[in-house]
């Protein structure tokens, strides 16, 4: 029952998603839909890919939080649009949401857009909101087991982003067991190890990205 | 009509919840249930707990977890009985989760029993499972914005564990930004500052623990 119910909330979900998909691809946009646990760095991450690509692209920001709006004040003073989503108790952006705040977005081409999930490594994996992909980021203090533990989103995410490198010598952290695990789940996932607070390794998901951004104007063509 | 469906999962939830409390103080157990981020430190504040206490008190320990038995096994080696549970996808215990584990219980006297929630900081805070008090670990380098994101969990918590102060030099961790957004939210939480890494704090922690189950003992009679 409780399955069924899932299940519809899905297909509907799909159907709002596909919509979605179709107004950001008028845009021109390519659309990330990042996740990770409460607390790892996925406002840092925009931060810091805002300050790295605002002069060269267009981009907006889309916020998912339960309450409050300090993720996109956050990303405002970088002089980027961000719009707040506020989920009202919901553990995860659903496609409707989203759907509400795509007239909030600038008009005509954008080159990028970033829905900022809410910190959740279990739901936001379930729901397509028309994203291009999934990507996730996990920080070192979060420990190596989670691969096993939350198995879907680390299966549904293209992109992994280990955050936090600069703790790395506090920390246990093993990345054989991620890399064992990664192996298990999502073989194919492309992995980042950065620090957003001291630059380590942004380059890298940077050059990433842009080859993304140019690769889905191609597509669109 | 989603509103309408959650209510109704929750009337029957709290059913089966005081369901479980019976049960529970048919063995004379006083019974938290902690929640938290991925990777905040639960199974390490049990096993700080366990090694303390283990000696004196009969404990027993239910895992709630998405997939796998990693957290139920560390436990296990200490030497305590732990029932894994394995939500198959949902984000949080329910009650009725918590009731199959039941019967895995040892038999008679059991003074404390701990119930490891899933990663999640949103959904497990709507749930009752027969707990005697909610209760939550912070890790320091989520952050100090956690409160005014998701208030339901600081709000129903009784106490407050704030973990890994071991990281507190590498962190911007503001305590006094912390303690604003909890008078707002929940002025009366009990907080403890520890590192379950080096054992600071954690005693403070364990003489609040002791009191509550002599407390439990005592209303019981």
């Amino acid at each position: 029952m409780k399955v069924d119910i899932l299940k519809s909330v899905l297909v509907t979900n799909d159907a709002i998603a596909e919509a979605n998909r179709k107004s950001f691809d008028r845009h021109k946009a390519l659309v990330v839909n990042l996740m990770s646990s409460p607390g790892a760095g996925k406002t840092s991450l925009i931060e810091s890919t805002v300050d790295r690509l605002s002069r060269k692209y267009k981009i907006a920001v889309i916020e998912g939080d339960i309450a409050g709006n300090i993720d996109a004040q956050r990303i405002a003073k970088r002089g980027v649009p961000a719009i707040q989503i506020n989920t009202g108790g919901a553990c995860h952006l659903d496609a409707a949401m989203v759907r509400t705040s795509l007239p909030h977005l600038p008009k005509g081409r954008i080159d990028l857009v970033i829905i900022e999930n809410v910190g959740n490594l279990v739901c936001p994996a379930e729901f397509n909101v028309g994203e291009d992909f999934k990507m996730m980021l996990l920080s070192l203090p979060e420990g190596d087991d989670k691969v096993r533990k939350y198995p879907l989103m680390f299966n549904q995410s293209k992109v992994l982003i280990v955050n936090k490198m600069d703790l790395q010598a506090l920390t246990d952290f093993s990345f054989a067991s991620l890399a064992r695990d990664l192996k298990a789940i999502n073989p194919k996932i492309k992995a980042f190890r950065v620090s957003c607070k001291t630059g380590q390794g942004i380059n890298h998901w940077i050059e990433y990205l842009e080859h993304e951004i140019a690769r889905k104007k191609k597509n669109l063509r």
